[in-house]
């Protein structure tokens, strides 16, 4: 029996309020209205921004919500107007939309894949129209989160959002790409296009720092050095490419200096930040090579938290910049990087260390990225 | 009589003290050692890094020291090993020297101009060997300044800091290549790359600030928005291009949220800050387009001032750059531009708003420049 056109019933994990464990609950998922897509959720992984809320720590985090947003799923109905995906269809859901409309500058630019078509109602939790699809067993609304909402077993999505791709590809895997790994790679691949030779520092070696690492070395980079104040991130640093590993704990100098004077002379070509630590994104921009080194700002800071330089630096010929989901427009390029997975250019399997079973898994998920060792736990719903 | 191999005597303003007048005193100037070469100075203008020396806001700044470093000179002897200028040739000293050696990494990538074969030395007011070619009426040393130290009828040069230019261009004209005119036309065409159509804000409309509009219009900029806080200043602006302009002190808001929102929609493709306030230049980056706007530094701050955003600014897609002397490689580039000068597609004769007879007239020049209505106060010697 279709359940296109109807409300589902379905368990998902509630975020009921800050700083409290996911709340087991049966909700309700109400059909997807026009330009909208109901999907089932086969498989969600974890990353940090999820838990950067649960947390509290972003003040503009809306609860009750439903988090998540690194997801694979099936395309269980669509609404009026849907002409990209159909009921069977694979996708990953993408927080960073691409509306391919004519009139979007964004869209438009090959300069930039912030597409804002619906950012309003998404900072919101709401979606494009304004309202929610989703309630809890008292019928009251639940907010989305990032336009995704994949810590449910359905969930209703912009058909913006939806990245269509290769039915073949294990959706257990695929959903990597629907944030951090995609990130870290299109941060070298796209918004700093490293170079053959070139030298990179990587700071924070967790699951996108590792896909920096990744990007770079596949981009042909001969220097990679990757620091952290964990050494326990360093084996896998080195076997997706690092050159070098550096404990900044152990230093007797910032990092910057050590790198820019000691590892090398003048710097790195191009350096990144994955930790979301202003203090880390400074040192990584002042260790960028004089005259030409670029810095990439990946990691998300915490709220009302300020980055800082000499203005010197810029002066001195240093670039510093920032990437959003590695610049991919979602819905073009998404569908493309799991092409390479699929034909084994791009492996990625080895970021998943965990994996847990049903949605209720979500807050053992939770414990094990909160573990240290852990680079990505996927939930198989 | 060739004065070629022995010391001159003549008339220089020497820089006592921070924050005194500069004193009119007859010096000695050796002869060019081996890699170097005598000038005699034929104009200088003023520029606000040398009042910015001579005020004492340069922590770094040396006394008694000869600054100056925006001239016209024709060469009067040159030391051993020199091939690339002969005496009677026309030169514009650079601050930034260019060695072309196929050793220096700066001068042969494409992505810079900052060749630092001298910096250390010049950095410390003196010539590439560690010694000064000055000495005062006691015979006691006198610094060197950035390499040029202008305000003297004679100095001396690295041969690497010395651009020959076209003989036939007037050298109260030409000289303004050496600093403020260059680094604005660069920070636009070499830096930033300003396209066709793209939209530009300019902070400080001193003489930078007005080679960047003229720079802008020239590279086909379709809007070009002029901040100051003085409106006297917006009558040139226009004349050079400028398509709107804004008093920063009569905002009922902060300027980056008066260009982005209210002049434009989402920021300018481009900015740049001309007034080494790190206010400004936050400023000058958050009215930057999201998704693609860059912003670059050229005004140089005071000791110890900083400047900061929120990293939120990077990952939206603005890009914080800067520039030194317009990214131009001075040897080969400052003689193109004068002959683009000399062709009329570049005028710069407007600059010039003040013009003085004598090395002496440097201290009225200095009044000049501080009197607001100034853009460049030309000494010729």
């Amino acid at each position: 029996m279709s359940t296109a056109g109807k409300p589902i019933e379905c368990k998902a994990m509630v975020a009921r309020a800050a700083k409290q464990p996911l709340s087991l609950e049966t909700i309700t998922v109400d059909p997807p209205k026009a330009g909208e897509v109901r999907v089932k959720v086969i498989a969600n992984a974890l990353c940090h921004t999820d838990i950067y809320t649960l947390d509290g720590l972003d003040p503009e985090g809306l609860f009750p919500s439903i988090l998540g947003h690194e997801a694979g799923c099936i395309v269980e109905s669509v609404g009026e107007g849907v002409t990209s995906v159909k009921p069977g269809d694979h996708v990953i859901p993408c927080y960073t939309p691409q509306c391919c409309s004519a009139q979007c500058i964004f869209c438009q630019s090959p300069k930039t894949n912030l597409c804002p078509a619906i950012r309003a109602s998404q900072g919101k939790g709401l979606m494009p129209d304004g309202t929610t699809r989703f309630k809890d067993a008292d019928g009251k609304p639940i907010y989305h989160f990032m336009g995704c909402s994949t810590m449910s077993e359905y969930t209703v999505l912009a058909e913006i959002s939806c990245a269509k791709i290769d039915e073949s590809a294990p959706l257990d895997r695929a959903c990597l790409f629907g944030c951090g790994v995609s990130t870290g790679l299109g941060a070298v691949w796209n918004t700093c296009k490293v170079e053959v030779n070139s030298s990179v520092a990587v700071f924070g070696l967790g699951a996108v720092g590792l896909a920096v690492i990744q990007g770079a070395k596949m981009a042909g980079a001969s220097k990679i050095i990757a620091v952290d104040i964990n050494p326990k991130k360093f084996e896998a640093a080195k076997k997706m490419g690092a050159t070098d590993t550096v404990d900044s704990t152990k230093l007797d100098k910032p990092v910057q200096q050590h790198i820019a004077g000691e590892l090398t002379q003048w710097g790195v070509d191009y350096s990144f930040d994955c930790t979301g630590n202003v203090q880390v994104m400074r040192a990584a921009l002042e260790c960028a090579h004089r005259g030409w080194g670029e810095s990439c700002v990946i990691g998300v800071a915490a709220s009302g938290h300020e980055i800082s330089t000499r203005p010197f630096q810029l002066v001195t010929g240093r670039v510093w910049k920032g990437t959003a989901f590695g610049g991919f427009k979602s819905r073009r390029d998404v569908p493309l990087l799991v092409n390479r997975y699929m034909s084994g250019q791009l492996p990625i399997d080895h970021y998943v260390t965990h994996e847990f079973d049903g949605v209720q898994g979500t807050n053992d998920a939770i414990d094990a990225l909160h573990s240290g060792d852990c680079l990505r736990a996927v939930v198989k719903y």
